[in-house]
Parts: structure tokens; sequence; C-alpha cells
């Protein structure tokens, strides 16, 4: 027995050797300001990190810590920083959502975020405070597997492609207009960028078109908008990392001549499957593989462009450079042509060939509380917003996370929001009654319970629309039960969902007039955004709180608390 | 002794009781915020209060009480409000300067500005915070007299021009601009306002030059920018209460056929003296009377220009409306020529009449203190920068009241900065060694001493020039005891000072390679900027700080101490 216990210890200590020089701490020093760039060719001010944008790639391995000195060198404007995908399990304070999880950092302030990256896959970060993130704060974050893991596919080399939109005028001014009446729409962006790089004066792909733009000369284009180029060998498999960190557009990505086989989602793996373009909303991650098997004398294009909405913003386009070819050899046939925007039955038959991988996690079977969030478009004393269940979030001016923690009273509507909405309520026509409320309480989720969310779509205000909404849930992953059309019956379609391989995801898209079911085990203690990530969306009200175990949460950082009622909470010393 | 003790309890009695009716407490209920205005006929955002811009003017009489309850409505930006020419004498949190007597008042937060008017005059209020002055954050402040209590000048009526300039780009844009490398200026503006009225893409007076633009058509132009015209009726005396708001430009203000009597400075009686034109810098404020005894049957132009600065923006103009005619009904003769902008003899001679009304306070005869600011244009870290003694101002991000008030260490220069600079720099030249230190130390007074100040003028860093510049003292006046050519010989100088009827001021000015001799007394507890008041110069460092009988100053509101190290010390609940 002895003996079995001294080997028992033998184990455990080159165990806890190993994962000590495994996981490493990874330490950045960040500035955010503003500085001029020329993202697509046209000089503006953009939001970045330590002079770069976008900002820094962060790239890191299972188990590291990530320790982000983020000091704010704006003049007059608070920042804070999402890490989108990371789950924040043990540090809810460090997820970097103004008004629910911390106060803002001030102008020439210093927040350091200490977080866990506990799952491999590709991610990127934004900014989450007002409209910042369209104002070019993202950037990417890559976890990779523990060393001597193995991804259960195989790649010669890797790409990332963080992808984003852009307009000329400045997110004050976009944000004024949708808070003006009249409401004036941010309409649709000047340009898409691959890697912060986009072409708005100039097309790569003018020659074939009847474009009215000129060619841009690959090798003089100024080096901030010059296309990053991806130097492919003969013959090899790479992986790309795709991301989209847009404001508002949908996208569609498509590589000349290749096929694509998606193996993740998110940061979760996927039952690979080959399409010849693909669909990525906004939050959205994915890696494909593509394997470099054509004439290798000629490039290919990559192209993205929008779907869901009128594009009326060009191809963002780049080059599969086959090497030793040059990288000026533009390929022989135009950028492929992006689906119809309004092809939905093409979004939808590529959602619905996203299942897990086998082995992945399976849902529990069943959920011990079901949400009906109605998407609907209204308005408030008279300015356009967007509702759940008719209510349009307003967020408080306390971060939910200390209020709830310390009990704070007053600090948001203590009653929690309906959980759902009107039976009769008619999906397919402009709501009858066009307005909402304004609201910020919370649902409050049992510890490790299991939640169901059916976002239901709708018409909107007026016209006979119903928009594309990719929500995002912070915290969690949730398993994307199914997709529906037309109003969700209780009686039929949970009979329909997928519990044998749903994809784990953060982010799942709602279709016009249809539905989207999701589950998840609220097993975070936390305060957690869940909301349409088309960013003028949630600055319009959609998004709703959710919060569970608060009071399992540890000692949260005073920095994150010196603002609102928890400021004066702190002020009086009296901390419950 | 009895009876006479009573008649005393009686007189002062009554005294009290007229005073408890006379003051009145004035409530505001303000929300900053950006909306969409047309200053001058171009649309764009402005940053003003309930919608209004310039925000209300506030009215109020001597003795006052004025609550201002300020929401901030930016989206992403910190706010404050600064009561220019109100000495917020035992309520130096209420300056509303950032990082000096204040932490910024966070959006969706709310500030209670409440202070006392204790002297009438023209005065004004404006942003403080990076450049959201220059955003359109300003509006007028105009203290009337008691009730029962006369100036010493008669008018019938009065009006109210309150002038700033205005760029078509966003103060975020010309902030980068002002700190980056290449150093990029912001330019001249635009447009000049009247009352927050210009016009950029029409002339009122067209008809009179050869200008591109087109006529302003009076009655049709859109009422954000159609100027607001001065209603008179014939041969009576109106009294116009001007004040500059500026951001950049030195402005000269003139009226077709009609004389000015100066009769006030910035909040302070001077000897009524005549002119055909008067310059006007940014930050400083006058009364002029002006009689309508000219030909009854025309209608005049009242004209400000760019004095100081080679003037590329048009100038702004509006109509001195002799009744009944009718407003649209131009003077026949173009609008008065703005002074050459470099003459500055000129300006010089305006700014030699201005003395004090005869019975106004006296200087002491004696300074306890006499500090020298040589204002020099330097390079730090190859950034351009104005420094005081080659020091750049780099305001701290814990305000100086509060942690002056409480000692705390750490959060600005303990050093004083330097009272001189090198005897034998040579002002006519650019500095021999461009590069400048930055810095945020305090010059301490003690409380109630006489302190001078010598603002000597130098070259740029490049070039012969030497510019204008505007300073502006927060919570004092000072007396302005003269004004040089050349360096300031303290042998010869300090001779030839006024101290027999020197005006009192809040702002005075220094001419190109020229100096200004100020004297004040320091009895004002509390902390307080000195600074050029053009704003752009102030972001660039040219600013000092005073403080004097921090020690006297009451409890502090916590609401204003929310930042920086004032924040960590309310979080430990021990205050000293």
């Amino acid at each position: 027995m002895r003996s079995l216990l001294f080997i028992f210890f033998i184990v455990i200590s080159a165990s806890l050797q190993f994962c000590l020089v495994a996981a490493e701490v990874r330490n950045f020093k960040w500035e955010v300001g503003y500085f001029f760039w020329s993202p697509d060719c046209i000089e503006n001010i953009v939001m970045g990190i330590n002079g770069q944008f976008p900002g820094p790639t962060i790239r890191a391995k299972v188990g590291d810590t990530i320790n982000i000195e983020l000091t704010n060198k704006l003049v007059t404007e608070g920042v804070v920083i999402h890490w989108h995908g990371i789950t924040q399990s043990g540090t809810p304070w460090s997820d970097g959502t103004a008004s629910i999880t911390q106060c803002v950092i001030n102008p020439d302030e210093t927040f350091v975020y200490s977080f866990n990256v506990n799952k491999a896959g590709t991610h990127f970060y934004h900014g989450h405070y007002g409209m910042q993130r369209s104002a070019g704060l993202y950037g990417s974050l890559i976890v990779e597997l523990e060393d001597g893991k193995k991804e259960p596919f195989h790649y010669d080399g890797e790409f990332n492609l963080l992808l984003s939109d852009w307009w000329h005028k400045s997110i004050h001014e976009l944000e004024v207009g949708l808070s003006s009446i009249p409401f004036r729409w941010v309409g649709e962006p000047q340009s898409l960028l691959i890697n912060g790089k986009g072409q708005y004066n100039c097309s790569l792909a003018a020659d074939y078109s009847n474009s009215s733009l000129g060619t841009c000369d690959l090798n003089q284009a100024e080096w901030q908008c010059k296309p990053q180029v991806l130097n492919v060998i003969p013959n090899k498999t790479y992986r790309l990392r795709i991301a989209s960190a847009t404001s508002l557009s949908s996208l569609n990505l498509a590589i000349g001549n290749h096929k694509m086989l998606v193996v993740e989602a998110d940061g979760n793996y996927v039952q690979p499957f080959a399409v010849d373009d693909m669909d990525i909303y906004s939050g959205e991650s994915y890696s494909v593989l593509i394997t470099t098997d054509q004439n290798p004398s000629m490039n290919y294009w990559i192209s993205i462009g929008v779907r869901g909405r009128l594009p009326k913003t060009p191809q963002g386009l780049t080059i599969l450079n086959y090497l030793p070819n040059d990288a000026s050899q533009l390929p022989v046939s135009p950028p492929p042509i992006t689906p119809s925007w309004n092809d939905f039955n093409h979004s939808k038959s590529f959602s619905n060939k996203i299942l897990a991988l086998q082995g992945s996690p399976k849902p529990p079977i069943s959920a011990a509380r079901r949400i009906f969030l109605l998407n609907t478009q209204n308005l408030f004393n008279g300015y356009i917003k967007w509702s759940l269940n008719n209510v349009s979030l307003a967020l408080p001016s306390t971060p939910y996370l200390g209020s709830i923690k310390y009990g704070l009273k007053g600090a948001y509507d203590d009653k929690s929001p309906p959980e759902n909405f009107d039976s009769d309520y008619d999906i397919m026509k402009p709501p009858i009654n066009p307005n909402s409320t304004q609201g910020n309480g919370v649902y409050t989720f049992a510890l490790s319970s299991t939640v169901d969310v059916i976002l239901q779509n709708a018409n909107v205000l007026s016209g006979n629309v119903s928009e594309i909404h990719p929500w995002h849930l912070h915290g969690h992953d949730f398993w994307v039960l199914g997709y529906g059309e037309g109003k969700f019956n209780e009686k039929i379609d949970v009979e329909k969902f997928n519990l044998k391989n749903p994809p784990l995801r953060n982010t799942a898209v709602i279709f016009p007039y249809g539905w989207t079911a999701i589950r998840f085990v609220a097993d975070n203690p936390g305060v957690w955004a869940f909301h349409c990530h088309i960013e003028p969306h949630l600055h319009m009200g959609m998004g709703v709180v959710f919060a569970e175990g608060v009071e399992h949460v540890g000692q949260i950082p005073n920095d994150t608390l010196r603002c609102g009622l928890t400021a004066k909470m702190l002020t009086t010393g009296q901390l419950p």
C-alpha cells in the first residue's frame, strides 16, 4: 500500500511538473489609441493597439495564462476589450464587457486583463464599448493545443484571416445617427477588410469586370492596405483560421478552384465537410483545410462578399499565391461570385452541415428552463430600437457583476425580464404595436442548470423584411439544437432537436422569419452578455444579460468596480 | 446700550432678509450629447447640451447659487464643464477642469456643479477635457448686478454675442494630428460662428466681393446657421456682451459706421474708451456700448475676422438691423475690413487702452514671488509640444485637488517646476536645443500672498515666427501690469509696471516676441489651471498648475475623486 502511494505521488509530481513546464504566462503591454491609418487605401483614424491595426495577434497554448496590461491612451474615451471565445472561467471580471463585467478603463489608466485559455481554438478580441469595434479595435487570438497533443486533422502550414468591415465616417457620427429622430442608418460599409487590409479606390479584379475603379498595383500599393498574399507551396495542406469581427456584414468566403474542408467552428471540432464557399457571420470563427492541388503555374483568388443584405460594398480580395509564381500574377478568371445576398437556402444548407465531430461533448437530454426571445424592431420614444420580448436593452451605469455580487439596490431592474412573448404575435408582419420598453433586467439561472434559448426572428418595423442576426454568448459555448422556419412550435419542434451531434458554438445565426434553438449549461459563475453581434444592433438594444452563481464569484478586483454604485459602495468602505 | 443692541439686531435681520430674498438658487438639468447640427450650413455632429448648440445661456444675479445637474449622454467619452470667469471661491471642485479639479463625469453618470456667482460680468462656460470645446461644448454665462444696483453706464437693451470657430473634421482627428509624427496641424477653421451660426457655403456679403460663394438668402437659410440679426431701435444705446470661446482664432470685431465704447473686460469695469474695431482673444469677454445714431433707413454689418494668423477663414457676419427696416436689406457698403492679420501695433494699441475704471481695486504694490514663464515650442520624443521653462504640461490621471489635499504620493511630480529660464536664452531665435521635458509639477503659493507672473514669448521651433497666446487663469482675476517688447528686463521693466489703474482680467495676451506681466493675490484655496486658451496649444502642453491653501479646502465631494489614486484611497476607506 505504501509503495503504491509512493508511485502515485511520483506520477502526480511528474504530471504537475509537466504542467508547470508546459503552461506559460504570457505578458503583453498594450496601449489603445487612435492613429492615422489607411485600412482601405483611404486615410482615416483607426483605434488600434501599440500603433498597429488590427491589434497584435495573440498566440497561446492551452493552459496558458494571458496577462494584458492595457493602458488607455485615448484622449477622452473609456475602453474595454472582450476576449471573444474565451470562457473566463474563474475570472468573469476579465470578460471585457462595459456595464456588464467591469467599469471602463478611463484615459491614462491601466487595467490588467488576466485569464486562462483552457481550450484550443480560433478566437479574436475586440472593443465592447459603444461602437469601438467599428472604429478598428480588434485582433486575433489563437489558442493552440498543448505541446504533444495533436489536432484530429493534418496540415502543413496555417494562415490567419481576420475579416472586418470599414466605414469612412467616424463611429461617433455612426452612433449619433442610430440615436437620432429621424433615425439614420449607418449605411453599408465602404470596404471589406482581410487582416485589416482592403482597397476602396482600386480593385485587384478591375480588369475582369466593368468596374469604374482602376487596377490596384500590388507592388505599388501603400503597405497599410496592400493585401496580405497567402504564399503556398503546391501539394500541401493549409489550415485557414477565419474569424469575422465585422460590425455589420455577413460574409461569404470562397477560394477560386479550391474546395475547403471545414474542421473547426468557434473553437470546437466539427465533422469535416467540404464546401466551395462558406458563410461566416459576425462573431463566428472557423478553420478550414485547403489542399494546394490545383495547376501550380497559376494563382487563385480568395474573396469575401456580403450576404444577407443587399450588398453595396465591393468584394474583399487577396491572392492564394502558388510559389514560386509572382504574387502579382493575377488568376486567369474573375474572382468567385458571392452567392446572391438573399439566397438564404444556400446559407441554411451550410449551417445545417455543421455538426459536432464524433466524440464531442453531448448536450444534456433536457433543459431545466426554456426561454423564448422574440427579436423585434420597435420604437421607444420615437427612436428605433431592437427588442427582445418587447424589451430593448439599455445598459446600466453600474456593471452587473459588482452590483449583483454585492446586492446593490437600484443598479438595474430587479424584475426578471419576460421569458416569452404573446402566442398571437405574427412574426410575418410588422409589429401591430410598434412601441417597446427599455430595460436592463437579468435572466438568472440556477448554477449548473441546463438552459434552452429559442431565438425567434420576426418582421422588422415596416415593410416585409426580416434580417439575419448572429447571436453571441459570453462565458459559454452552447449546442445548436436546430434551425427552423416560421414560428417555433414547442410541441413539434422540440422533438426535432438534434441531441445526437449538435455543434458547440459561441455564436449562432437566426435566419429571416426563422428560429434557432440553443442549449447550454449555466456552469460559469458570472454575468454574461448574450447579444446580436452586429454592433449597431447591440447599440440599439439587441441583447440580454444572463447571470449564474454570482455568489461563487471570487474577489472582484476593485479596479473593475470604480464607477456607478459600486464606486459609491467602495467609498463607504463597507464591503458586504 | 440695550436699545442700541436691539436696533443693531433689527438692522442685521433686515439685511439678512434682503439677502435671502435677493439671492436665488438657480437649478438646471443638462444632458451633454452629440447630435447632428449645421453650425455653418454644413451638417456635422456637434457636442451640445439638451439638444441645443451652443448650450443654453445661463443668466443669474450676483449672489445666486447655480446648480447644474449634468448628465453625460456621450456614448464613450467622459466630460467636464468649466465656468470661465467664475472664481469658485469655496467650491474649487466645481471649476470643471479634468485632471485638475475633478475626475471626469463618465457616460450615463451625473454630477452636480454647484457654485456661487459673486461678481457681475459677461462670462461663458465650456468643455475642459481633450478638445471638447472645439467640438462645440460651450455657452454663455451672464451675471447681472443685484436688484437695485446700477451699472456705471446706461443702456436701453443688450445683446449677447458668443464667438467661436469651427472645423469640419472631428476633434478626434484633430487630436490625433497633434499627437502624430510627423505632426499635423489642425489647420485654420472652416468657419467663424456668432452665437453658433456661420455660413460656409455662401456669404452674406457675396455681392460686395469677388467671392466665388453665392449669396446667403437670409430668409431661406437653414435656421441652424441663419445669422442672428440684432434688431435695434434708432437712437438708443445697446450693450453688446461679447465673449470668445474660439479654439484657435484671435478675432477682430467691428460694426459698420458705429463706434463701440468698451466698458467691461472679463467681468471687470474698465475706463470707457471708444474704438472702431476691437480685438478679442480666446478666453476674453467684453461689454461695449453702441448708440444707434446712424442713418436709420439703413442696416449695418457686424463682422468678425481673424487676427494674428494668416487668415484662411472667411469673416463671420451678421446684421445690425435698424427697425423697422427689413433684416434682409443689406448695408450699402461691404463689411468692415478686418485689420491686417499681422498689424500687431493695432492690437497692442487696443490692449493698452484697457485700464481699470476709477475706484476699481488696486494691486498690492509689490509681490512676494515673481515667476517667469518662457513660452517655447519644442520637441518631446519627436512630438511637437509647447513648453514653459522647457516643461510641457502632461496632466496626471489623478486630479490635483484631491491628491494635494490628501497628500497622495506619486500622483504628480512633487518637485516644483522651474521659476525662471536661462538668462542667455535668445527669444528671437528658434531654441538651440529643441528638446523639452514633460512634467506635471505644481507652483504652490503661500495663501494670500501676492504673485507676479512674467509671461515671456519667444520664437517657435523653426522659422522666424512668434505666435499670440492668450493666457487664462482659473480661480482668480489678475491685474495686467504691462506689456512689453522683447525680453523682460527686471531692472527696467518692473519700474514701468502700471500700479495705478491696471485692468483686472482673467485672460491676458502675450504678443509675438513680447512679454506680459500680471499680478494676483493667491487668496482662493484650491488648484488652478493657468494656460494658453488656444485649445490645441493647451493640448500640446501649454499650461501650468497653481495651488494655494489646499489645506483650507472644505470636504471635496467624493464624486470628483473617483478616479486614479484618489479612487484607490477612497476604496481603502482611509480618508486622511
